[in-house]
C-alpha cells in the first residue's frame, strides 16, 4: 500500500532566521535555499518580504534560484504586505503567499483591538487579494493553539471558500499537549466544510519541548504538511525539527506516512545551517547532535558491538553519519576497550584485556575521554606480553 | 482538589554522565548533588558503583552528603554489583538500589543469549537479593519499549512479588511514539497483579526527539515517577529533560499533577550543570536555552510589549530568568525599537520613530544584532530633532 505523503514546509530562512544573533547575509541564504531544494523539501519559506529591503531581495533571489520546491513569502493580512510579497515571488516557478491573522481571543483583543467578526472579514479579504496574484495561498490562524475550535473552524471554512489551499494551524506559544493539538486537527478535519479542498498544516513551537510530538499528533490526525526548520532553530525555543519529524515517519512504517526528503543529506545540512547561522547544535540533539550515535557506557557498548540493533534504531548512514562512534570514557566496559584496541592494532586475549582494563580505568578516571592515541600508553602501562599482540 | 505528586528521579550523575566528553570529577559531582537536593528532586541516581573505583567513591560521598532526596545506585542483575552498590549507599538516609535486566527479545537473544523464563528468574533473584540490603528497590526492564506488553507484565508481576517498590519501564532506544508508550504504561497499570504496591516509572530516551512527550504520556496513563536529567543530557540524544516535564505539569493544571521541584532554581541549575560538564545547551533549548524567552521578530515583539501573555506562556521569573529580553535584529519592528530606545532614554514620537526605524533597518541589515550601545548611533544617523528627546 502506498504511503501518504506529508509535505515538508521548511521555514529555516523565515521563522528560523528570526533568532537573536543569527542573521544570515543574502549569499548565505541562497546557499541554504539551494541545499533545501536538494534535500527535497516541498516548500521553502524564504522570508517576510515587507519586513526589510534585505529580506525582499532575498526572497526575490531565492525565487530565481530554486528549481523544485515552492517558494513562499510571509505577509500579514495587509494589502501592502501581499503586494510586496507577490512582487518578490514573481520569478518563482511555484510561488506561494502565506498570509494570516491572529485568531485567539488574546490576539484579537490585545494585538488587534478587534472582534471575531472583523477578524474573519480581514482573513477573507487577505486570502482573496492574495489569490489575485498567485494560485497557491496558505492561510495562518495565528495562535490557533489557544483559539477555541469552533471559532477556528469558522475561520478555516471562510478562508477555504475564499480560495486558501493550505490552512496553517500554529501553536504559536508552544503550549499545546500532543493530545490537544491532535484533537484540534481532527476537529477541523471533521467540521470544516470544504476541508477536502485544502491541506491542514502543523506549525508547532517548542517552548515546552513538545513541537515534534505535536506535529506528529497533527499528521496522525489528518494534517498533511509540517512546518519545520533545520536543527529546530527559531524564535525562543524554536520550531519543530525537520530531521526529527522526517525520521519518525521513516522509522515508524505503521504510521503509513512518508516525505520526499533525502535523509542522507540531513547531517550535512544540519552542520551547514549551524555554521552559517552561528547557532550551535547541542551534542545531545536528536538525529543530528554530535553524540546522537555515540555509545560510551559499558553496557550499551557491549550491546552495540554484539548487535547494532540492540541499541540503535536508526542506521547512522541513513542520515549521512558514517559510523557509530564507540567512544571510550570511564563508563566504558571491557568490550569497548577491546573493540577500539583492535582498531588500533591490539588483539587482546581475555586475560590481557583484564589487565589492560584495570589500567584503562585508572587512566580514564583522570581523563575526560580516551582517544586512539592513548591506547598504546595504556597497553604499555598494563605491562602486557607484547609479543602476543598481532 | 490536591494534585497527584510525580516523583522526579534525576539521573544527571549516572545516565547523564555517560556522555562522551563530559566526565565529572568527584568534587563536581558533590556540588551538583547538593544542588539537585536543593532543587527538590525526589531521587538522585548517583552512579553505577561497580563500574569504576571513582564511581563507587562518588556514590559513597553523595550518600553522606544528601539531606532530603533518596540516593540511588545502579546495578546489573548480578550479585557482586548489588553488594558493591549496597556498600556504596550504606550511609545514605534513604538508599535505593536500582537493578534490572533486558527484557526485549533482541536483548534476551543477542545480549544475554538466554530465554524468557531464565530472564524472569534472574530478575527475581536480583530484586530479592537487593531487598536483603535496602527496603527501596527499583527494577528496570531494559528495552521495555521494544518488549511485548504481555511478557513485560509477567516480569513486572514477578518482581513486585519479590519486593520491587518501583518499576522502571525504559524506552532504551528512544523508539516509542507517545501513544504507544502511554498505552504500555496503561497496560501494565491494568494487567500487573499487585501493581498498587509499586510505582511505575518512565525512563525515556530522546533519539527521535520524543522523550519529553513520552514521559508525559506515561504519567497521564498512571506512571508516578519520571527519570530525567538536567538539560536532557545523556548518552546519544540524551534523556528526558527535567525542566521540560516539570514545567509541562506546572503549566497544564488540567493534568492535575505536580512535582516537588522549586522551579525558580531551574535556569541556574541548567547553567551549573552545563558548565561543569562542558556540555553546551543550544540557544533554542526549551525552558533553559539562552533564547527561550527572547523575542526578536517585529510581530512577536509588538505583541509581547502590548501584553506579555500574547506570546509567553511561562513567566520567565518562574524558572529563574530575570526578564524577557527584547532583542533587536533586522526582523524587529517599530515597537521593539521604541521599547529599547525608551530604556536607553529616547522617548520617540511616531514621526521620529518612522525616521529612526529607516536608519535602524539599514544598520540592522549590516549587523547580526543591535545592542543598546548602537541606539545612539542610529538616532544620530536618523538626524532627528534632538531637542525633543527626553
Amino acid at each position: 500500500m502506498s504511503k501518504d505523503k506529508v509535505q515538508i514546509f521548511d521555514t529555516t530562512l523565515r521563522d528560523g532566521e528570526q533568532v537573536p544573533g543569527c542573521k544570515l547575509d543574502a549569499e548565505q541564504k541562497l546557499v541554504i535555499a539551494e541545499r533545501l531544494d536538494e534535500l527535497g523539501v516541498d516548500i521553502i519559506e524564504a522570508g517576510f518580504p515587507i519586513s526589510s529591503p534585505g529580506d525582499f531581495k532575498s526572497v526575490a533571489e531565492i525565487s530565481d534560484l530554486v528549481k523544485n520546491a515552492s517558494v513562499c513569502g510571509l505577509t500579514r493580512a495587509v494589502k501592502k504586505d501581499i503586494e510586496v510579497a507577490a512582487e518578490a515571488l514573481k520569478t518563482a516557478k511555484k510561488p506561494r503567499i502565506h498570509t494570516g491573522i491572529g485568531t485567539s481571543d488574546s490576539h484579537i483583543k490585545y494585538k488587534f483591538n478587534s472582534t471575531r467578526e472583523e477578524i474573519i472579514e480581514r482573513a477573507i479579504s487577505a486570502v482573496s487579494y492574495a489569490k489575485t496574484f498567485v494560485e497557491d495561498v496558505e492561510f495562518y490562524a495565528e495562535d490557533a493553539g489557544r483559539t477555541d475550535n469552533e471559532f477556528l473552524a469558522r475561520v478555516c471554512e471562510a478562508v477555504v471558500k475564499a480560495g486558501a489551499t493550505v490552512l496553517n494551524i500554529p501553536d504559536t506559544t508552544g503550549y499545546c499537549l500532543p493530545e490537544e493539538y491532535g484533537a484540534k486537527i481532527k476537529y477541523l478535519k471533521e467540521n470544516v466544510k470544504g476541508i477536502h479542498k485544502a491541506t491542514l498544516s502543523c506549525h508547532c513551537h517548542n517552548d515546552l519541548g513538545l513541537a515534534t510530538a505535536n506535529s506528529i499528533a497533527g499528521v496522525i490526525n489528518g494534517a498533511r504538511q509540517i512546518e519545520c526548520t533545520i536543527n529546530g532553530i527559531g524564535e525562543r525555543a524554536g520550531n519543530t525539527s525537520l530531521e526529527e519529524v522526517v525520521m519518525i515517519m521513516r522509522q515508524h512504517p505503521s504510521l503509513n506516512l512518508d516525505t520526499n526528503i533525502n535523509s542522507k543529506l540531513l547531517y550535512d545540512t544540519s552542520r551547514m545551517v549551524s555554521e552559517k547561522m552561528g547557532m550551535i547544535v547541542q551534542p545531545n540533539k536528536a538525529i543530528v547532535g554530535a553524540n546522537a550515535f555515540a555509545h560510551s557506557s559499558g553496557i550499551h557498548q557491549d550491546g552495540v558491538i554484539k548487535n547494532r540493533e540492540t541499541y540503535e534504531i536508526i542506521d547512522p548512514a541513513d542520515v549521512g553519519v558514517n559510523e557509530s562512534s564507540i567512544v571510550l570514557t570511564a563508563r566504558s566496559g571491557r568490550a569497548a576497550l577491546a573493540y577500539r584496541a583492535k582498531i588500533v592494532g591490539y588483539e587482546l586475549t581475555k586475560v590481557q584485556l583484564d589487565h589492560a582494563y584495570q589500567e584503562f580505568l585508572k587512566f580514564a578516571d583522570l581523563h575526560k575521554e580516551i582517544t586512539d592515541e592513548d591506547i598504546p600508553k595504556i597497553m604499555e602501562a598494563a605491562n602486557l606480553d607484547l609479543a602476543s599482540f598481532s
